[in-house]
């Protein structure tokens, strides 16, 4: 007997699709909003500025070692709303499915999805399902986006980092990225490579609450990694950045998988890690802080914003070298969220 | 000399996607918020309850007669928060390019989301973009979701239809699904059939603030057609539902168009248009309101609210008949919107 798969009917608005809402959808993701139906969700509102954002994620291939594309989704759009001091509360969810997927694939993404969210304490309220033609996606693209609120005299940006101010690693770098790579190339590593991706929202919230405005900017290195962030911070904030080479937290087997692929862990993307620029005066205690959590347990002070020329980052070598660190470019790495 | 294409590159997060950001994205969409080009937008709130939806769109071919899928986008995420009766506020941005779409193209649908959002007041505040290969998705998929506030005491759903409620029809049907259908079959209509894409929040603000708790329910009907919104109502209000075949509002070259590709008018998408429910007492004064708008000038009475089985829709027919309409089932209609 064939497999059960994604039918072009399962997008047109009629039976089938609500067939899937109902037998798939609202079998994982059950919640009182979700279930209404109606054509958007209704929310409490809270007090606070209001913050709102969007990812889509096309990453192939849709499962890999530490997680999925649902998984991902869920903890990129808590993330970017992290990112902005915002605690996370809404997410939304759109699905581009394809054609001839098959439904046991859709229902494992979909039940990550439920876990992710549920573990993360942000449900899914509101949702859209299209079906493309075979040859016209590629299993199931995913679009989160996600409303969070923003309490009172919080304001992370990164145009706040001043001169003297540290930048804090959450952890090590490049393990998303070079999961993702080794997979498409078909390399298999010695020890477990995985996926970092892991939700960020409750780390944030402590170091909001501990740091005040000592914490100054927050960015998740996704997409182009850590050189390409510290770039947007540099850049955003008209200052100079200096990391050390040395003080860079990266795992043995993600080193050696870049060496044999010939990428810079600089620009690998990392779906659990962000980047904190905190005051001279209190980064030791929001090292201190981060390293007693799960998910900051590998932080690590890399570098300081200085007044040299505006928007540069450069790196200082062990042996007493530097060299300027550009933002991602050339060779893409394609599909890698 | 070839055309300038969208390549992977752009896509990977580095200065290509900065590039494309700063010379197509903020050209078009600028606004203060989107500049600042954070991991998400900071919004100022509103008193009331949050309206929160999304869509993706996937519509085959992207231009055609009266919009396109970035216009299509625009107004769809707008009236699913109408809908509820929440002034549609804020919108994100989620595009899904395929590798060697022409950037000519790209900057015509980015143009035309620009102008759509302006011209209706609601900015895109946040966005991301994603490449896939060419063959691994079709030119360019877009999820808009979308952010307003409901203000207190306003209560529009679809399972406040009462006995004896009106429903009124906001004009005529099936004018954007047969524009596309013919568009995808390769057949010209004389006269000229386009789509009916258009923003229906200024309508139903007017509605809300005229008729209060007299109107009950709002639906846009988009896929599934006029028949499945009205069986979603009919379901979700545990009411029956009774229309009139004569009052149906088809525009001649629709109905013509229906004849030739064996279709009905009923189960094809509008996207400009809503379906109403009001209480009889105030049903002929809501008629008034809508036909004195642009929006709503040929909206007709098409139905009422009964008390016979729960969730039937029937349809009576000039000779005395009556049917029953289902929700839209069997042949699919892909990629509509």
């Amino acid at each position: 007997m064939s497999k059960k798969t994604i039918l072009l009917d399962h997008g047109s608005g009629g039976l089938a699709s609500q067939e899937l809402i109902g037998s798939l959808f609202l079998k994982y993701l059950d919640n009182p909003i979700l279930n209404d139906l109606e054509d958007s969700a209704i929310l409490q509102n809270e007090p606070g500025q209001l913050a709102f954002t969007t990812d889509s994620y096309v990453v192939d291939p849709i499962f890999f070692p530490g997680g999925d594309i649902g998984k991902l989704a869920v903890h990129g759009t808590i993330n970017d709303l992290a990112m902005r001091g915002a605690v996370p509360k809404y997410l939304s969810l759109g699905l581009i499915l394809e054609e001839g997927l098959e439904l046991e694939e859709l229902e494992q993404v979909i039940a990550s999805i439920a876990e992710a969210a549920k573990s993360a304490g942000v449900p899914i309220v509101t949702g859209d399902t299209k079906v493309v033609p075979k040859g016209k996606g590629d299993k199931i693209f995913i679009n989160t986006s996600g409303v969070g609120f923003v309490q009172d005299g919080v304001h992370i940006s990164s145009k706040n980092a001043q001169t003297g101010d540290k930048i804090i690693l959450s952890g090590t770098m490049g393990d998303h990225g070079i999961t993702i790579m080794t997979r498409r190339a078909g390399i298999s590593m010695e020890g477990d490579l995985k996926s970092d991706t892991m939700p960020l929202h409750t780390l944030v919230e402590k170091m909001v609450s501990a740091l005040g405005t000592d914490l100054r900017t927050l960015r998740d290195p996704t997409r182009g990694g850590v050189a390409t962030s510290l770039n947007e911070i540099a850049s955003n904030s008209g200052l100079a950045i200096e990391i050390s080479e040395e003080a860079l937290p990266i795992r043995p087997q993600v080193r050696a998988a870049c060496e044999i692929l010939g990428l810079d862990p600089l620009y690998l993307a990392n779906e659990g890690k962000c980047l904190a620029v905190v005051s001279a005066a209190k980064a030791e205690e929001a090292l201190e802080l981060m390293r007693s959590t799960d998910e900051g347990r590998e932080a690590v002070i890399i570098g300081t914003m200085t007044s040299n020329k505006a928007g540069r980052v450069t790196i200082n070598t062990p042996v007493g070298g530097a060299r300027v660190v550009t933002p991602l470019h050339g060779e893409p790495l394609p599909r890698i969220c």
